[in-house]
């Protein structure tokens, strides 16, 4: 199936009712338990350790915080908030808890084995990713406005239940988010391409450049470290972020990653060619193509 | 010739006296002229236009603009601040303008082909490279304080003159910027490493992502360009730069950026290797050198 892309055509989507389950109130969860308390909703939520519960307490992250699954009772809408790994091996009795007439979603960052995963688990899942993130994770990171101007990516399919959807989209809604509908395979080939292949493709450069530097010795080791600057800097960012989310990704969304980089193989090749063959005028016209490419992007 | 890295050991730098010649007042040269009168220095600029020289004067980028090379004699010091193609071709009637005695040096961003070029044009010669920018440039780029901080790389050779090093020291110190004296080839391979090769590979991965959501149609290519984030948009920066100036830096340093290249496309190659065959452990493994390499580069 291919769902071209769409913002929610909803002029004014469904006024979202408590209570509102999350589970996990990491930076994802935490920052929806405060903007949705914000606007006035109770907030039910329920995570892994004890430490979490008592610091999202004090930090007034939900209305209440639990580690029993029979918080979610009760709960209209249920946000998974979990990382990846767990959501893809839910433990059985949070699947249990979960209301049989809750609207599910998740928060996850590729979705097609979540939907894969989740459609088997319950009736009225819906898998969503919020495009929004910080540098921060845990309960400490969770912070009001996080979602605010950001796409939210939801990725319905031929059996979701319309209402199901609206009720998600009034989520988005209330948390000022973009809500974009479309489908799982195109959102997985899309941040593959702008969001894991980056992080491949900057971690690459950290590690040719250190090792470049070392093989040719002399001063050049500690001369790239002195000169490096902030284009440097810009463009290894992603590369020398969390490697545990980096593998996750990567595992997650291997085939679509795979086609990404043999597109990027091939591009450099071109440049690398331009190089090799000296032909400055096409180098210039292939630099000139990214510079009008860019803004496109931002 | 391998010369160690190492900070200018003087620990008092002579004191500048002028005029000093400027030789162009694009945003090196009118930062320049703006740091070097504001310590209470005479500088005389040559530019090329009658309309340069007209804002130079407004904007007080130097003490006296002319279009005529004689404004030069007298100067102790002159600093060529022109582009690098056409510092590689310079005018004759600039060569001879140039005072015998005067200490000369330029502003490029490689050096092998300038101290090519110019170790045989005038006696005094020593090739430099501030590495400071901003996105901007001609004669309304010029700011105050952009060295302030900042690495001056100086090359000297076995024949240059200690005490014109020590006068490009006092230069450099006026400006506050920090002083760093090595090997022109040093120079050249590590802004190969740290400056050329992230150019091309950020702008292969515009042209990738761009080019693979073509490819796939539908709604990849509006969907990447509505999904991509802060990360995307860093990892490209310099890839949607000036296209003149990042085929200039590669053909003046194009060996250099070959190696880089290789070197680059293996440490790819490797993290590639790892997605095919499912090796997750070790693609984590990789991801966390690049976390823990990055910051000795910031």
């Amino acid at each position: 199936m291919t769902t071209a892309l769409l913002a929610t055509s909803l002029s004014a989507p469904p006024r979202l009712e408590g209570p509102i389950g999350l589970v996990g109130l990491g930076l994802i969860g935490g920052s929806l338990g405060l903007d949705l308390q914000a606007r006035g909703l109770e907030v039910r939520a329920l995570v892994h350790r004890q430490a979490t519960a008592e610091r999202a307490r004090q930090r007034g992250l939900a209305s209440a915080v639990s580690l029993d699954p029979s918080i979610l009772q009760d709960c209209a809408l249920v946000v998974l908030a979990l990382p990846l790994d767990r959501l893809l091996a839910p433990e059985p009795a949070l699947v249990e808890a979960i209301p049989a007439q809750a609207v599910v979603t998740d928060v996850g960052s590729v979705k097609a084995p979540v939907l894969a995963c989740w459609s088997g688990l319950h009736p009225r899942f819906v898998a969503g990713h919020p495009m929004a993130g910080t540098a921060s994770a845990g309960v400490e990171a969770g912070q009001r406005g996080l979602f605010a101007g950001r796409p939210w990516v939801l990725t319905p399919t031929p059996h979701t239940d319309p209402a199901a959807l609206d009720q998600l989209c009034g989520l988005v809604a209330a948390v000022e988010a973009r809500c974009l509908v479309g489908d799982a395979a195109d959102h997985d080939r899309a941040v593959a391409l702008i969001s894991h292949l980056p992080v491949l493709v900057s971690a690459a450069l950290l590690q040719g450049v250190d090792g470049c530097a070392r093989q040719q010795g002399g001063a050049l080791p500690e001369l790239v470290r002195a000169l490096a600057s902030s284009g440097f800097a810009d463009t290894t960012r992603v590369g020398g972020g969390n490697p545990e989310l980096g593998t996750l990704m990567a595992r997650c969304n291997r085939e679509a990653l795979q086609t990404a980089l043999a597109a990027y193989r091939r591009s450099l090749e071109q440049l690398e060619q331009c190089l090799a063959e000296e032909r400055w005028p096409a180098l210039q016209e292939e630099l000139s193509t990214c510079q009008r490419l860019r803004p496109e992007f931002l």
